[in-house]
């Protein structure tokens, strides 16, 4: 298995860091990295904003959960779609910019390329990463303490620093239960692979201290009740058309 | 600068491909790369199909553009969000799935996360890649070929293969372009920014026989005129709540 491979297998969300600040030059090479990902048609329709203030940090901490490493992580990025820039072009050349689903989904597909080389490069370098799904809880706030104008959708954050613990591996689904050859499997099938999965899970979980819990069980009552219900109107109004 | 960092920037989409074909155990371990991606709470809300049959091959190759490619790659992928594998945890659990927009995104960035890992660890191992977003051309008829069931969007499909070119690099945006402290840029700093881009690009193009044209200028066309305008009605049919 080459470095890279090892790289990528030996990935854990690390969610407390050492005060170690990360130099400047290491920022740039992970966000240049980042950019060499894929991007369709060369939109590069992303962009990140790095939170320094600490009154900011803050906020967006609270809104997230609470969750204190939003606050207290040496850097914390926050990943967005970016429509901005090809709204400029489009006026510039006297025309409409048109914001339908397609140019939210590539945003979305793009930053979220973006984003895994972004992590990839900062764990090549000994950071660790954590990824903040918490900030879409209130991203009208968001809005708010950033600034974030019209066009730019913001869509998770993103903790980095020296990694002060060393967490153990959630186990995934086995590769049979995501790689399929031509069809996708009939519910019967899938859910004897989920049955044999959750198994392991449950074990993870008491290893780690967390309360008992199959993966099909927090699954299943998780996509129960509907989550971050504002979204769509949040979108909508920063100028994605998702009719 | 380390291997990995090295690799990443090295990436270019590679478009044609020796016929040899990707072993097993490579595409295995390039799965299990991508699995080891960040994945939101662990909902693991993606699957990727590989597609074998020939005909099946040709009938998205042809949606796809027509790209040729598609149909001779020595692999091709079709990546989805799968947000199937929940809906049967939650029925089973006696419960109704909610499918919002929140639910949607998770799906589309798990996806787009695992998929980036995947290219990653192929490139690691010697492999061109390029993303398809011509897929999303005809989802519908993507249904039809490979008979995705309801709860499963295909996003993009990637082909995997030996290169047989050398393509050159695709210039990106400065970095200053795409990362931000704390705030956005004004309108006039960015416009500034890209009309210094425009330059570089154009002389790209030119450098690899197209037709000269700056990124600005392609970009203000292009998001002038709605692109695959079904994308809403299609992944709503799939069960999606976008609203």
């Amino acid at each position: 298995m080459n470095a890279t491979l090892e790289l990528l297998n030996s990935h854990r969300s690390v969610r407390t860091y050492t005060p170690d600040p990360i130099p400047e030059e290491h920022i740039l090479r992970a966000v240049e990295a980042g950019q060499a990902a894929s991007t369709s048609s060369a939109v590069q329709a992303y962009c990140v904003i790095r939170v320094r203030d600490e009154g900011e940090r803050r906020s967006l901490a609270e809104l997230a959960g609470p969750q204190e490493k939003v606050a207290v992580a040496p850097e914390f990025f926050v990943i967005c779609g970016d429509t901005r820039r090809h709204r400029l072009m489009t006026r510039r050349a006297g025309l409409e910019y048109s914001g339908n689903l397609e140019a939210f989904l590539l945003a979305v597909i793009d930053a979220s390329l973006f984003a895994q080389n972004l992590c990839v490069a900062f764990e090549s370098m000994g950071y660790g990463i954590c990824y903040i799904g918490g900030l879409r809880n209130d991203l009208a706030r968001v809005d708010e303490v950033l600034e974030i104008p019209e066009g730019v959708y913001p869509l998770y954050g993103l903790c980095v620093g020296v990694p002060a613990e060393e967490p153990s591996h959630r186990p995934r689904l086995p590769a049979s239960s995501v790689l399929f050859d031509d069809r996708y499997p009939d519910d019967q099938a899938m859910l004897e692979e989920i049955d044999r999965y959750d198994e392991g899970y449950s074990a993870y979980r008491v290893a780690r201290g967390a309360s008992p819990g199959t993966w099909s069980g927090i699954m299943g009552s998780k996509f129960a009740s509907p989550q971050r219900g504002d979204l769509g109107p949040y979108y909508r109004g920063k100028g994605a058309d998702l009719s």
